[in-house]
């Protein structure tokens, strides 16, 4: 991984972004020992129910903490989508919602439905484990053991298995995804 | 207030300061119309058990999310005092957790047993709410409408109550403090 690796996670309030960007920052910064400053700004767009919180990873000590320019966007709607595509890098990973982002750029996206597979685990507001089990394994930002350490300290009591399911799921759909873009390659 | 406001939480990991720098974000953010970031930095030192979270309120956009000069500094035990103090505004607030901290500096400090005000309720974890509630009075810097506002917005179901009763704890215990320094300027 590069030395500064930023990642931004943007969606509606209450699809869970905040925790999801505290979960990643402690799994980079408790558990994998990385530099990392986490994120979340608040203004008038916070009001129309916008969400957004940004993780900055680094091997040294970090500067300045806001997302410049992110390696990966994580877009749980089409407005997050539209509203912060034009930020990410060039070579950048595109992760969306498949279940509410239904405009994909023509430069391509990782579609994921997070919130569809969370309701089929019993949970919709599980989304955002799901996305970050997906987002772990593609970017590799972080190590999926210390995520998942960092989600089982962080989630409510009397939810880790559902949020253990959560965060499965979100692996196996990422790898179904690498699993299948290989074999694109091949053929 | 002041265009920037930036205060600064700091503690022992656990003692619940990142979920307090969430909650004081939204209240301002959500709830009081504000511009504010909130930020939490990893890194080496978070291994050894400290944590810190900060929050800059502003009623302009804001250029840098971090603390740069803390015109409110929590430290919720003796290390993030000693750690952060020289940082504070020469005017700012000291606002310490007489429960941990038992050397306060000779420019003096609101010293006010958080923890154990907490543990009083049933609930050494609410230290923290307990603390917000006292922030909050004593600095203005967020409306106490939309600090319970955000307090029942962000904790864990079926603590509601609880959580009501230390915000209302950390409120008197510094309208306690305020009334009794009036005290003493008067007379």
């Amino acid at each position: 991984m590069a030395k500064r690796y930023e990642i931004r996670l943007a969606g509606s309030g209450g699809q869970g972004l905040i925790l999801a960007g505290i979960i990643l920052a402690e799994a980079a910064g408790l558990y994998d020992g990385k530099f990392v400053c986490q994120t979340q700004s608040y203004g008038p767009a916070a009001r129309g129910g916008a969400s957004k919180a940004e993780v900055v990873i680094s091997d040294e000590e970090i500067d300045y903490p806001k997302a410049i320019q992110p390696d990966v966007l994580l877009a749980m709607n089409q407005k997050s989508l539209d509203t912060y595509l034009s930020d990410l890098k060039p070579d950048g990973l595109l992760l969306v919602d498949a279940t509410f982002v239904t405009e994909i750029p023509a430069t391509g996206a990782v579609a994921i439905p997070f919130t569809r597979i969370a309701r089929e685990l019993g949970k919709e507001m599980a989304a955002n484990i799901v996305a970050l089990g997906a987002l772990a394994t593609l970017s590799g930002a972080v190590t999926l053991k210390s995520l998942r350490t960092a989600v089982l300290a962080r989630v409510p009591p009397g939810t880790a298995e559902l949020n253990k399911k959560a965060l499965a799921a979100g692996i196996a759909a990422a790898r179904k995804y690498l699993k299948k873009s290989a074999t694109n390659k091949i053929f």
